[in-house]
């Protein structure tokens, strides 16, 4: 499997980086993961977006324009590795790059970022689609800046983690109350027929399939509200709820910390904004 | 320069790590820096059992034991690195190990932890304590355990830069209107002859100077108490401030935003620690 890194394209097993990367020493960076249907990358041009928000939101100093370049790795990424056709994602990754001394202020000026990207052959949890995923609770400790798609990502392990630990699909974080989203997805939840879903904000990732969920939404002429909901709600009120990411897509949420949500099935809008998704994505039928 | 990497001694520019790695894409490890005076690792005893109490925290399988072997990792590459004169620094390091594919949860059981160890020569910064630190606050954005030694540490690094960009030495985190500690140091203040620092909990590091300090303080018959102490007492009431860490000592504070601490020199009872503190690292005369 070939990757990219730092302008070369090397076999998977080559791409190392030095112990001063400041990646590795800082989780000093930013990243994105790319859904890819039948070799088309899903929504790349927000993605690029997003990873120039987020490298100018830290300081990093990439040069403009990079992040399209990105895309163009990226399809280089899949065609080389033959992975044009069926299901994969794409990893990218810019770090303030490496230098010694460590230190904990920004390296010299014309210091080069790290780039990385690699594909990977997917395969979509829609087995647990079907039957509607678990989610437990878990709270909210990340910092004041969820905004930014970093690799400060140690919350987001942890809840996961618990997830699993319970048998679980996801761990959502929970803040004084309130959901406010889960380690790798957006959560949505349907009260009174209306969907709600946190607000932007340094609260939560501004995430892409977030974005595109709400447009279809629009379409299907939902009633939505960027609305935070409890997590009372959650657990009583809401009689639908479903987490959204680049790899879960549409993925029902029937059930938060072993406690039915709605009558514990996947509900219709859910169903009904998951084939609007997956045609979206080119997976429909 | 010699470094210890998983098991082996090898040149720096040697030291790499593959792409794959927990450190590089989550910031899911830990860290230690110890200070080192005339070859002798100050207080190795209690950054092994805080790097321990990292790992566990955090449940990376390191074996038990290892964080002692790492002491003697240490003094190896002191010795083999010609350091065993003046002063050093070794930085150790522990993520939850390189596997493929990236997943969020945990890595299957029995996935080898990344080991590090480096060392290196180490300038106190003496010419800034003569005069005192400047110190900028910065809100502190960080996630809910910052007792725990991780290398999520992105907030520090931007508190950090904050500072380097007013000109100033630190960055001081503020928290609902508490100065919780520095990016990188402890934060002290001196209020009606009194030591204060804020309590040990999951706003602070349980730093070893700290500690250290705090043992010379109840020596000296300084009044110690742990209790936070607010921006408006540092900027006002505040008698003298310091800073404490392995790498500043006891590093006198003598303005915060520009506004002088005290009388805007370093204070008697910050020179009485100081020495005290020279002399238990062995830099006294």
């Amino acid at each position: 499997m070939l990757v990219y890194l730092n302008g070369d394209y090397v076999p998977r097993e080559r791409a190392l980086i030095p112990v001063d990367d400041r990646g590795f020493l800082f989780g000093d960076g930013i990243y994105e993961v790319t859904r890819v249907v039948r070799g088309r990358p899903f929504e790349a041009g927000r993605h690029a977006r997003r990873l120039r928000r987020g490298v100018d939101g830290l300081r990093i100093d990439l040069p403009t324009g990079m992040e399209d370049e990105l895309t163009a790795v990226a399809e280089r990424l899949i065609a080389e590795n033959g992975l044009g056709d069926g299901e994969a994602t794409v990893y990218m990754q810019v770090t303030r790059g490496a230098v010694a001394p460590r230190t904990h202020q920004f390296p010299p000026a014309g210091t080069r970022p790290t780039v990385y990207v690699g594909a990977q052959r997917f395969a979509p949890p829609d087995a647990v689609r079907e039957r509607g995923a678990a989610v437990v609770t878990y709270p909210d400790i990340r910092w004041g800046r969820c905004d930014l798609k970093t690799v400060n990502l140690l919350p987001n392990v942890l809840a996961k983690q618990a997830a699993v630990d319970a048998g679980a699909f996801e761990g959502v974080f929970v803040r004084d109350g309130t959901v406010t989203e889960g380690a790798q997805t957006t959560v949505f939840a349907v009260l009174d027929d209306t969907l709600l879903t946190h607000p932007l904000g340094e609260r939560i990732l501004p995430s892409v399939t977030r974005e595109v969920v709400l447009e279809l939404a629009a379409e299907l002429g939902i009633t939505t509200y960027e609305e935070a909901f409890t997590i009372d709600e959650l657990r009583g009120a809401a009689t639908e709820a479903f987490l959204a990411s680049t790899t879960a897509d549409v993925m029902p949420a029937v059930s938060v910390d072993g406690a039915p949500i709605g009558d514990g099935r996947p509900g219709a809008m859910t169903r009904t904004l998951g084939d609007a998704l997956a045609r979206r994505l080119g997976r429909g039928d």
